[in-house]
């Protein structure tokens, strides 16, 4: 079985998630890194790529697209894994895709339903595969549970409680120019939510995947409990789902004592 | 040091809650139980004192009332503890405490702001002691927990989260006749609330008790999953507290899986 | 149902177990407790008694005794409770037993075989119900456990794994005269046992009510790892048992880390 | 940074321990798989490289090592990593050092002294970079136990209990064909202990590992439970260690209801 072969955008020196995504395609045996534009300025991406060994180190994306655009489809990467912070998943997503490369892009692709119907119909019309990346939805459990849901093996769902819990931002973060709190706490770069964005959507996600039921109407009380910040960093929602389902989700990074602390309870 | 000795107002046979108190008095080793009139039927009530070898065994709440009244000041029980089904507490601690009797009471003391009024002016005037049991704010846990808020050692609390969840009302249980289930399901005996009134209050108390706030407003979700149900079985509740506290309060006798867990989160 | 009326000897101001032995006779509502000798001198004993509104109340057990056995049948107590440190269980016991009184004595009731045999014939001759104290063998699990076994659910038991470790004789807390750690150190009151008699004992009860299963063979390693302790402090054992069941039994009283845990795994 | 290229003997298609070692590697980032000898016979090892996209795929070992010599030193592998039974581990070990590879091996090394002299000859007289894969000792862990044991963090250690328990061998699971059962249970593929050398090995190198402590004297019951099994599936051992430190060290392959279950506690 021949392997498949992908580029990376983001994930460099001080990145986050890039370095899961490896790992993660490692643990499978079935990848090869061999691309990347791996951070924000040319200097950080090269010496990022550098570190990795990476065969086609590239500066910019911009570069690394019209490179791998050059190359014979065989030797060209087989998909490109965007791992930006939020603002640069449409652009990047936008331009790789309508040159005709398949994406797994991180989660959320867009900051507007007006741009994801835009990329909708470059996918269709350049019949892209896409894929974004919701990671707990991978995991055994997950995928049990989902399963058991289906089957009928809960009865109808009457109760779905789904929390996501983190502290991290209980101060002020951004101020000490912390990387990863400094985009999040950027509505330019991280859209109209905060912790709703960041971590609130996995918590919605999970409800849905497992549930595969529908939110039908929101009750929901957003806080920004830190001073200065202009997104929210704590929210807890009231949802009624299909059938009447009823669903509490709650979301906070201001959560003193949790790391990173996911979990959902469903009473059938 | 001379021992309290106390009557009892319902916890003979069949009954569930009375004997935790007696046994909750035993372990202080400070109280003598000495009378009661324990059912709800005289030859019951008669059965159930016999069992425990009481000394002044009554037919009747009436028939103790009398009889006690009737006793020297050094004879007579020095309080009476009422753990009836709800809608007996009003008349029964009413009817003590105009005789002068001081009272521990099992919440919910009424099931209206007027007769709590009522209740309170004549406790006034009779110089009464008056007890209601909430008996999660007893472990010394939760005590150590108001302390720790109450020193500030938590700064400024920002949100509670506070769950009390049972599954034993999952099924209609009341229409099998077991008799913990059938007074609860009866507004004319359980009050206009079910699961709210049976256990949401005592998550209430705890979030009141430990954080000392009070609450400004509410936004809340009461449902009643179990067909022919009368009162809710489940409730879902966003409130704000004073001094910008956020809370969520859940409450549910539908949680399948659930035998009796209470818990609460506190971020300051 | 007529209460029990019982004594106590031990168990006053400072003492550990009695009032373990008080409570648990409490929550059972069939006990009353009457008199006692409560502690090792007159005044304390007496102090004692008076803070827990004791009705008769001794300075010593030899007064106690005299007192007790004066008394008509319905007046005097049904039994006594031995909760004094080791060394007196063996001479009150005796004196008891030989006045026609039941026993109810902890843990070990004598210090050598000979003893033992004495109290026997006693017993026998005067008729007594006697009864020592394994208290963890009274937990329900425990029974249920046993029960397990028994009926064969676990097949042929094959090994057995003991273990009760505490750390609060990791130093020497008997030098600071702490009460409860220097009868223990002291071979004269404890007897020749340190670590093996004080917890190890509960351990081999454990494995024997559960197993039913008698020792037959024992490699033991016992250390005294505290500086000028005259008594083991840790211990651990092979044991063969009938029917080739191995087992492993562990006591430590330096185990820096445990309160006080003991846990049993059987194999079959 | 050059990646390390290595070539593997044994983890192919039903084998246990040889992917868990490749995902090992590929977590890393810092090697790559390009030859095996993945099975016990030559179609076997064949397929199971197919399926792994091998580069290099041999029929067998020998033919594996005689095509790896021909090649250049740029060419051949930097490493090989022999995951087979036990009984290769030495011969195996033996072709490749003795050709000048470099080796991980899985434990244990060989199944007598005169064995593991003779590897410790050549290892040095050809310069070999030899590693024995004890895989516990890796995690961070048992790593920050070891660093708090050097410090002198728990003082002068007086007791150490090690527990490896499994249950998969409680039955007589080698006579239904098992492969992993198989090998284990035949003395002349295992070596002549069983539970002990399988699992008991790691327990002693978790001790020996953390502790830094030399085992002095030994006193060992070892068991074999199952009918007809050769090999010891239970051992309970007392253990004196340097500096008046006692241990005990417990492996069992016959504890129904354990997965894969290692603790160690360290008395200080």
């Amino acid at each position: 079985m021949k392997k498949l072969r992908y580029g990376m955008i983001g994930g460099g020196i001080d990145a986050f998630i890039g370095e899961v995504h490896r790992k993660a395609m490692a643990l499978d045996a079935q990848f090869e890194f061999i691309a990347g534009a791996l951070s924000s300025t040319p200097e950080k991406s090269l010496r990022s790529g550098q570190e990795l060994s990476l065969a086609r180190n590239y500066a910019s994306w911009q570069e690394m697209l019209k490179s791998e655009q050059a190359l014979s489809k065989e030797e060209r990467i087989d998909f490109v894994v965007i791992v930006t912070p939020n603002h640069l998943h449409f652009p990047i997503a936008k331009a790789f895709a309508s040159a005709g490369f398949n994406i797994v892009c991180d989660k959320p692709l867009v900051h507007t339903s007006q741009q994801a119907n835009e990329l909708k119909d470059i996918f269709q019309e350049k019949d892209i595969v896409f894929m974004l990346t919701h990671n707990y939805t991978g995991y055994p459990m997950v995928k049990q549970a989902r399963h058991m849901v289906k089957a009928g093996q809960l009865g109808k769902i009457r109760k779905i409680v789904v929390e996501y819990n983190q502290g991290w931002l209980a101060n002020n973060l951004a101020a000490s120019g912390q990387k990863q709190a400094s985009w999040r706490a950027d509505p330019a770069k991280s859209g109209i939510a905060g912790a709703m964005a960041d971590i609130g959507s996995h918590a919605e996600n999970l409800l849905s995947t497992i549930s595969g039921l529908k939110i039908e109407e929101i009750c929901a009380e957003l806080t920004s409990f830190v001073d200065g910040r202009l997104l929210d960093d704590d929210a807890n929602i009231l949802l009624r789902l299909e059938n009447n389902t009823k669903a509490v989700l709650m979301a906070s990074q201001i959560a003193v004592g949790e790391e990173n602390n996911l979990k959902i309870s469903i009473f059938g």
